[in-house]
């Protein structure tokens, strides 16, 4: 049984920690800290879980921890986590950080995020929390960094076939809708319900901080220099990133050879579904093929990443299509899913529950 | 453990109960059944349940049930299920009904859907399944007929007033909020998108078929005629139902007198949280009072049933405000309570892994 | 032709007024007021108006106008307008203010807002802008309140009944399903997308500051004390108020005389619209009926107030049924229809040209 | 003064039509024509146009019309238009035809739709109605076909590039997210609110009948071979279609040269507003730059396409974004703008009433 925190638990990935974790059958204690909010209940804030979490915010402090937590997640903006992840680890618990202060190369991440960074002492190493990438990594580090929700939907759609050299590495164009959860909790105009309902609204066209994640993740797998364009666009939807990669083969498939290195790479992946149909052929034999497109209903609520493409002869282009809840497979539900593998548990415990309604 | 079936598993209602049903730990096998949709894989239509739920929808015939299935959802149209109930009945497996065929006494049904009703055999009689009035008859019945998703909300909201007497019977005036799941999967120009995204439709004015429902219950318990006017509302929300009851009291009140009827009467109820804040007063003790209103996202997903209310001394009326999800509280997740009791269960199982989230 | 400003015109009142002002062929000229924007295009702020209204807010100031402008429109926070109203008077400029400032008797104002009524000097009688009541006082003052969005829509819905003492005056229900521009365009939780969107949310339940005008003026018609019971709830639209109104009526009716009482009072009204059918009778002759109920995306983006009504003789309740837009007919679109009669101008100028649209 | 009439005026686009021509002050009379719903008030199915057009819809017949009208809108299904335009056209009356019957060469018309094309008699010659390009071919011909509305988006976003040969002709990547509005008034599963509300929904991805149009209109102005890849998304809202076109420069621009081809081709167009902000420069000078992007709410309910361009050179990608409202600029809208070239109107007329609103 694992007693585990978070600190910044009155956002909103904070909130879908407490959810997920909260019928994860392995987890004995849960400390929600918040500066802000210590002493109000839980529940006050994520009035969800009334009569579910009642017990108040408690106030983060180092010394308290030591004895009771045995992992910690961080959920606090970019920048802070660099401040209060090393006391903790080298107080020998485990830290999932949400943040981006972990994801990227140093260069990068003051290139993309414009902070000094501060790396961790050389005892510990920081995986990047993608299990389909790097499972083996995770296993083994006290430190995740958990991916960002838009660069998890685009490496999984991209990663079989930037892995196999299939496409040009440096011409892959990547659009993505999402909901207006992935922006956080704090009031803006942005996000002013009058100034989204009726309205799809581009931002950070070609300059999204998720960018350089993409491209390093998908570099290292595929020992290239790959290159992205980006185009983030906001919709009127709460949860759920729907991810468009377009792609121009290097050269022509023979028969469903994309779908097939789909399949091969993610045939043992539990929350990878592909949209494929069986298909019995002329001479009785069973041929399988693209089975319609993702959509973001399907997956909310869930941590499954489901994922189809077409490919058009006509124009030699291919169309993947992915889609995520971003708060779940694009956060929460992937950091306890790399929890669940850091701490030797089975890699769906508790995920297994969140099973996805129709309709939402 | 128990084997359970659903028939009419393609619709919203279907598919709830086989989301809910897929992680109640007693439930051992699920068949879902459906004429339409034989033979194709469940998660073709509710495409949630993609690698959960790939088995194909069976065509329901009596004699293949008797031996492997205990408990028979019935998710059918009005008048289809007094076809199909008695038979399910003679070979002794419990029925849950989600059509409005037995809600009501028999001479009422037939004035309100305009159907002739054919009663059970006297060996069966179905209990109205609403455990927080009927529950001792819900466990030694083999028959519930499931509440209507508006009955639920509203009945909920008013019964502690009615039953104590504390308001005039025949000035009760109901409206109350829908999402559009609680019309059903048929497409119609009613429920077409562009027809509902910005727009509030009042439909069903002070005839809508739930209200004598809520007068044969709310009758049954104060032992008086009770009277209401209901005007729905459908508005562009997929879930849930934000019911408000206003009422006139029939002499002034003392002190919080019908916030205790409210504790009082659901203090052991699982699933009825009452929005209510503790309070220190002068003199050191404590003191409950209203803490805000029920709002429908924070019971979306879930069993549970918000209440809250407001007196107004200066005209001498008090709003009740209730929500709860329609297809959960308002329908599957109700009719589990139900075959939890029935069955002798944990009355919660299954349905205390329906957290729900933050936001939605 | 006519010259006129805006106070506070980056606000959506501010901006909808100027959308209907730019349309409008009697007004020559636009002076868009707002010291915090003061130099940015209009345009920047409300991005619609880009290449109709790229001139910069100006700065407001009393000697700037004198000469300048025919009418001001104050858009600004309440207890603000009391403090430049005044002056804009004493230069001869007519004043439509949309705050609450002069909506109310003062001792009203102070009890419902907290804050100290200044009274205009006796020269200056404010009229309460609902022209449908008091289109002469309009056409003789110089300084129009206009209503609030929630008091037009309750108003022009219980109207007809309370003034030909048709129902119990203190037995009045109301409930108003309002979208979310109503609140203004301030970022806040309450606003906040993902905390909206899959939400029906009451609030100020029985304590919402446009109780008071509408009983105010209620019983200015009826000569009577009307008291109502309000609960107006948030749902997951931009524009538009649905109100629903419960009343007891005193006496049974005869035929359809609640329905010809609106049409009586109504029938020269140009922004009232009754869903009325007619209906050929078995002897050849008309009969109208009660056509349909009003919804909200019929007058979106228009100045018109839909109505309909349902009598109950089961329950002896009647349900009164309105819809407007709340920044049209309840803010800028009243706003405008007051300065047309007030500068002698058709009533309909320039409103006639909001046509709405099937669908928004 | 002009006498027109709209064959199809029950759907969406017909809808569009009268809510324009209502307001447009050259249009003398409105034939609305159908056979479903002859005899009924056009209000009863528009039901925005109450008291607005309450006449009743018209059976459409050839010999009714010969001296009562002068130009006729076909709003009718593919296949439909062939069979009744040609002996309108006989007739002397002009066509604006907005279905996809003459959009294309007969050889694609049949290979992208299935449905054997009738020719024109050579002395008609239809015209592609996009006055951005076409504008002195529609001022001379009588039969007009209205572009899809996809089509609008994407060839107005890409157009000064491809005429410029500035970036590679077969490498062009559109993904266009859209309302649901698009999809016409017909009630289906796809298109039902429950389906749609939390969802984002690829569909007819790289074999949309618009990718046809889109080519051969690029490929015609750039004596080109122009190939695109297309994924069109609907997403929740009910009007605007934000289209996102990547492509690859052919070589590397100076200085701001793609915003200049935007600005040079699109100077003198009434509906086309660059989203360019003006900048002091240290000499003193103005320097145009991109100001912000297009935002779907900005434009509807009018005839403005908005569009704006990020040039990213470390990826050599360029994304162009453009934004319409599918029902105006997209169809009803274009096709007046056409209607009033065709007849030696102002170009703007009537349009230029349509003024949008914030928020929407």
């Amino acid at each position: 049984m694992v007693r585990v925190g978070i600190i910044g638990a009155t956002g909103y990935v904070g909130g879908e920690l407490l959810r997920i974790l909260k019928i994860h059958p392995s987890v004995e204690t849960i400390h929600a800290f918040s500066r802000k909010e210590e002493g109000r209940p839980v529940s006050m804030i994520h009035k969800n879980l009334k009569n579910l979490f009642d017990e108040p915010f408690e106030k983060y402090s180092p010394n308290k921890i030591a004895d009771s937590i045995d992992l910690l997640f961080t959920a606090v903006p970019h920048g802070t986590a660099m401040e209060i992840v090393p006391e903790i680890l080298e107080m020998g618990i485990n830290v999932i950080d949400m943040s981006a202060d972990y994801r990227l190369p140093p260069e990068k991440f003051e290139e993309w995020y414009g902070i000094k960074h501060k790396p961790l002492s050389s005892k510990f190493t920081p995986v990047y929390g993608l299990p389909e990438i790097y499972r083996k990594e995770i296993k083994k580090t006290k430190t995740v960094a958990v991916p960002g929700c838009y660069a998890t939907g685009a490496i999984l759609a991209t990663l079989p076939l930037v892995r196999n050299h299939a496409v040009h590495p440096q011409k892959i164009v990547i659009t993505a809708i999402s909901g207006t959860s992935g922006a956080g909790s704090r009031p803006s105009e942005f996000l002013h319900h009058p100034e989204v309902y009726n309205n799809a609204k581009p931002y950070s066209v070609m300059s999204h901080r998720h960018i350089p994640e993409i491209e390093t993740v998908l570099s290292d797998v595929s020992k290239e220099d790959v290159k992205i364009g980006f185009v983030p666009i906001l919709v009127p939807m709460v949860r759920g990133i729907l991810t468009v990669v377009n792609v121009f083969p290097l050269k022509e498939q023979e028969g469903n050879s994309f779908l097939e290195m789909y399949q091969d790479y993610y045939s043992q992946e539990p929350f990878i579904r592909l949209i494929i149909e069986e298909e019995k052929t002329v001479d009785g034999s069973m041929k399988r093929k693209v089975g319609g497109f993702p959509y973001t209903a399907n997956v909310i609520g869930t941590n499954f990443c489901d994922i189809s493409l077409k490919n058009d002869e006509r124009t030699s282009q291919t169309a993947v299509i992915s889609a995520i809840d971003n708060l779940v497979k694009g956060a929460a539900g992937q950091a306890v899913q790399c929890m669940n593998i850091m701490l030797n548990m089975k890699e769906t415990e508790g995920l297994n529950k969140l099973v996805g309604a129709h309709p939402w």
